[in-house]
């Protein structure tokens, strides 16, 4: 890569161009809505040319990387696609992955180089000032090539990008991304914000008497919600499954507890065995 | 206090004894079932006294700290009984406190000053070798006295000792307690261990994509399983009660997910803000 063009300022597009100052060769340029963020930018440092024009940014590139909502990367992509070749790379940061190589994938076809990526990286605080240089650094980054659809290109030079900037590569199909994603994320996310609002609802005078425990099972209901909101819906199907599953096992739960004491206790024990057995084998990687 | 009777040597049991090193003037005594515990802390220089006859760790002293199971404390206060005058201290470390008062109370009434504890303190580590002299350090302690039946002394007593070992104090009345825990710390155990379960049933190979979100969402269900059964059980309505809760937000997420997109993105949106906000204003106190 020699030229690669950033859109969308905030977080992950931010981090990506702190990134890549690491080499020097690399030109980055970003593109953004809002004028003063791209100054911003500039001023830092992190990118040598910034345009709220995403042709300008777009032109003469050989990596682009879209780093808005999901939702909107469709309007953004039909606004770039002119100053684009059919060798150029184009990947996402999306957190769902099914919406946005079905909708993708067919509009760059032909046109450009496309495979959806997803670094799994982030954090609580959003925007530009959050931006970290070293945010990928060990980071795992799923690819979602589509077999027989995604050109083998595309997924090398995806590879190259995001090894580039210290992430560890995996694929799946986007199907099963998202799946994935559901269970160990996007029902995470639901299950700690509903924690949240039962206490506000049943209870709140508990909220004074929470401690670590209760800081941590619900640290991540701290993510902005407009944000959660798109991803949610944008995978809803999976994350419906993943409740639902929630759901069957907190009534298993409540069924136990209304039992006799007896065999309560021992399938209660087996329950939350098989949970620590689990956990305790989730290794920080 | 001049002479404190630890019963139990697990982490509380362990931790409170050295947290009373830094008053010379207290003698410090333990019971335990397993004579080689008591060794250890004996060898460590934790106590001056250890022993597996309860009379005899309890003769003479002036507080009497229950630090087992909540399911073991009737008997082995029974055991006691005979060692404790009207004038002895007896408080315990139980994670729920209406089985315990109710249990307690009557056998110690007029024997005994007795008055529930709650040091709000712990780790997903469990024993002797876990103890640490700061656990109790700034944690809250909830006294739990019931109205007209709980003499004042035994309250008096339990917060100067709990204090001595930093603990700031908080009272209820031993049903709102448990109903508190319930909701800041039995149902999102229920909950970190059910979103573990629902991973292993549904989709167990996500486990490898697993971040540090689905790592703080479900560290507590590292917890003991045999603790936490009984702590579930000993509280069961107003876990069950709090489980219903979950169940119903959860439920009205699914719900929105499967309606028409224009509707839905404000109720999720405003789910999760509601959830953010609260969220946010939990400080590390």
């Amino acid at each position: 890569m020699k030229r690669v063009a950033i859109l969308g300022p905030g977080l992950l597009g931010g981090s990506i161009a702190l990134g890549l100052a690491q080499y020097p060769e690399v030109e980055v340029r970003l593109w953004g809505r809002r004028p003063e963020v791209l100054q911003e930018a500039s001023a830092l440092g992190m990118v040598s040319f910034a345009s709220t024009n995403v042709r300008e940014v777009v032109a003469g590139s050989d990596t682009v990387v879209l780093c808005v909502p999901v939702g909107v990367m469709p309007e953004l992509v039909l606004e770039a696609l002119p100053a684009m070749s059919p060798q150029t790379l184009v990947t996402d940061v999306g957190s769902v992955k099914q919406l946005v190589v079905e909708t993708l994938a067919p509009m760059l076809d032909g046109r450009a180089l496309f495979v959806g990526s997803h670094p799994m990286a982030g954090s609580e605080k959003a925007g530009l000032a959050a931006a970290k240089p070293d945010l990928f650094q060990r980071a795992v980054c799923i690819l979602t090539p589509e077999e027989a659809l995604t050109p083998a290109e595309a997924t090398d030079r995806a590879t190259i990008f995001w090894e580039a900037l210290g992430c560890r590569i995996r694929q799946l199909s986007p199907l099963l991304h998202d799946q994935v994603c559901a269970q160990i994320s996007h029902v995470p996310h639901v299950a700690a914000a509903a924690l949240v609002n039962m206490v506000s609802e049943i209870l709140p005078e508990a909220f004074d008497f929470s401690g670590s425990g209760f800081r941590d099972t619900t640290r991540v209901a701290g993510g902005l919600p407009a944000m959660w909101s798109e991803i949610l819906l944008s995978n809803r199907h999976a994350v419906s499954g993943g409740l639902r599953g929630l759901i069957g096992q907190l009534e298993a739960v409540i069924h136990l507890l209304e039992q006799k004491e007896g065999s309560a206790v021992a399938a209660l024990d087996s329950f939350l065995s098989a949970a620590k057995d689990r956990r305790d084998r989730l290794r920080l990687s």
